[in-house]
């Protein structure tokens, strides 16, 4: 069988790393080019190992040859499958700009959905291109998905705030909030579990991407994070998708749909935990106030995005406490409203609501440092 | 879309009823023939309202054409669909000849994998015939089945005796014994559930119908019987089937596989139990006998269906207490082993095995009436 090229975007972070240690393991793709952003380190380490001939990033690396766009690295290699794990928005960039050079997309970046789902699902349609999601939530989902899907449930682990006294959260630092009961992740994915952000993201991203109208998607929590998604079907079946928590299952799921090569860990009787509880709105208000009032303007959708990253880099600096970031996400993203009407609006409208939400920042005049 | 044509066999018991009033609710398919067995009464009300041509059963009703035999009944009909749902060895011949005449056999029948497997399995091959597993825990298994299987389980109610003192359970009544917790079946295969020899035989059915080694076969108690099935995938994915019980959507999914026409209830949250909890060895000595000395061997998976029908027959007429039933099933089937090398043989030991059985509950001194 031929091997099949791949191209990382993003390939230091998180889910970058794991993706490299996936292909090292299931054989059948080879790594043709990489892009990173800071983490000249960990890039050079991947280059060298894999002989990766092309990449992309802020340095100059030991061996490949540097490109000087995420465009050119994608023009030149024209891979079978990019795995799209740049975050926030510069994600959503790239992942537009794959949609132009490979037949499959295996997506990471949940902004490209929550900013722009219906640009992107036209140009997705358009180019003809494979869109797996890799969040391992969505990758339940699609592994269950059957024409006759009555409802969803998406899990959440519940974050760092799951056990904290409801009376307690609002005073929470980030070395607590960064507590991740099940995954380890990147730190704004951290905060946004325990906001439950990221969960009302992945909402949106599940509506995009299943083509499911909000009142047939459900949360619930599962403590331990081994339920990853739940599908009702009109016949009254309901199928669960579980398994021990491990992102390599979906990054590989992503890179071999619709087969499966990885070889992954059987969990014993004793591992499973299938709770699902309710999701409290008065230990995740910002959560519900966003399936209230968000899910259906993608100004808003636009809008949460860009304040989270900015409130959460203020929180993870101590100017700001967890209570104050919930306030101030609500505060910025009710101010907004705006008809939407392309993918350069999307950019447009998520620096202004930066700015506004350091003009917000000012105003509730944030400690300088600790 | 054209009418599909269903001879429903064992009409009258409770899925042949049951897969009337599926198709009563689904559209799409039509009643050509039913077989039964005494049950005039209801057999009259089946032909009466749905109009059915043809009948095969120990009575002349009021219309339709009466039939000398269920292989006349198939050869005149020949239909798109056959339900076999006549319990016991009766079954597994009509199983049989239903293959010469249909292109999908809905089988209810379990007694024809457990007693006739190989030549069976061998025959449905031969013959192009789809094979769609009715039982809710197969149906369950189909639905959720890859090609990467690691492992299913199959879960049991763990019926009548599963909260009661383990000293008490030898003494139990048949009045006792009936009451199962969560399905409302026929006599035997509620006692079949006390006894788990019901799982016992569906372990083999999934060994024969999906071929899987025993060692890949799990077994666990879930209470309620909300879950029906568990598929472990080689990638560490674990895949869970779960719904209300309700045998119609199984036999609903046999009738329209790959598709499903069905509307069933969409369970709420609170109804959620999925609890997978260890099958005691000490309170279902026979199943746990039947794994290690049973399931390997042919003529003794034929004996155990034997002499648990003449058992059964014994202990709900009150001449045996539910601990010499299951002493009486291990001890007969201890003394069987012959090479089965066709299906004459399967009924001829079938017979011989009765015979043994009767002999048995003789010796051991049956009380004649309560």
């Amino acid at each position: 069988m031929e091997e099949k090229t791949v191209v990382i975007l993003g390939a230091t972070g998180s889910i970058g790393t794991q993706t490299v240690d996936v292909i090292s393991k299931i054989g059948g793709f080879r790594i043709v080019g990489i892009s990173f952003g800071k983490n000249v380190d960990v890039a050079n380490r991947i280059v060298g190992c894999f002989r990766v001939p092309y990449y992309c990033g802020d340095g100059r690396l030991e061996h490949g040859l540097r490109m000087s766009s995420i465009e050119e690295l994608l023009d030149v290699t024209k891979p079978d499958v990019v795995v799209c794990a740049i975050p926030g928005i510069e994600g959503v960039k790239a992942a537009f700009e794959s949609l132009n050079h490979t037949k499959r997309l295996a997506l990471a970046t949940k902004e490209t959905l929550v900013c722009a789902g219906p640009f992107f699902k036209k140009m997705v349609q358009e180019r003809g291109v494979e869109l797996i999601p890799v969040d391992s939530e969505h990758s339940a989902i699609l592994q269950l998905m059957e024409e006759s899907v009555a409802r969803i449930i998406l899990t959440a682990s519940g974050g760092a705030v799951r056990d904290v006294p409801k009376d307690r959260i609002r005073n929470l630092g980030p070395r607590e909030v960064l507590k991740h009961p099940t995954w380890r992740m990147g730190q704004r994915i951290t905060v946004d579990s325990a906001t439950m952000v990221n969960k009302l993201f992945e909402v949106i991203e599940a509506h995009e991407l299943f083509d499911l109208p909000y009142e047939n998607i459900q949360v619930a929590i599962n403590p331990s994070s081994f339920v990853h998604g739940v599908v009702y079907l009109r016949d009254g079946t309901v199928k669960i998708h579980a398994g021990i928590p491990d992102m390599r299952v979906p990054i590989a799921y992503a890179l071999t749909y619709p087969e499966r090569k990885y070889n992954g860990v059987l969990p014993d009787l004793r591992d499973f935990d299938l709770r699902l509880l309710e999701v409290e709105e008065d230990r995740y208000p910002v959560f519900h106030y966003g399936l209230k009032s968000i899910v259906n303007d993608l100004s808003k959708r636009i809008a949460l995005n860009a304040v989270d990253e900015v409130v959460i880099e203020a929180f993870l600096n101590e100017r700001i406490s967890f209570g104050e970031l919930v306030d101030t996400i609500v505060r910025v993203v009710d101010n907004v409203s705006f008809k939407v009407e392309n993918l350069e609006d999307v950019f447009q409208l998520d620096l202004l609501v930066r700015d506004m939400a350091r003009v917000e920042l000012e105003r509730i005049g944030g400690r300088e440092t600790k």
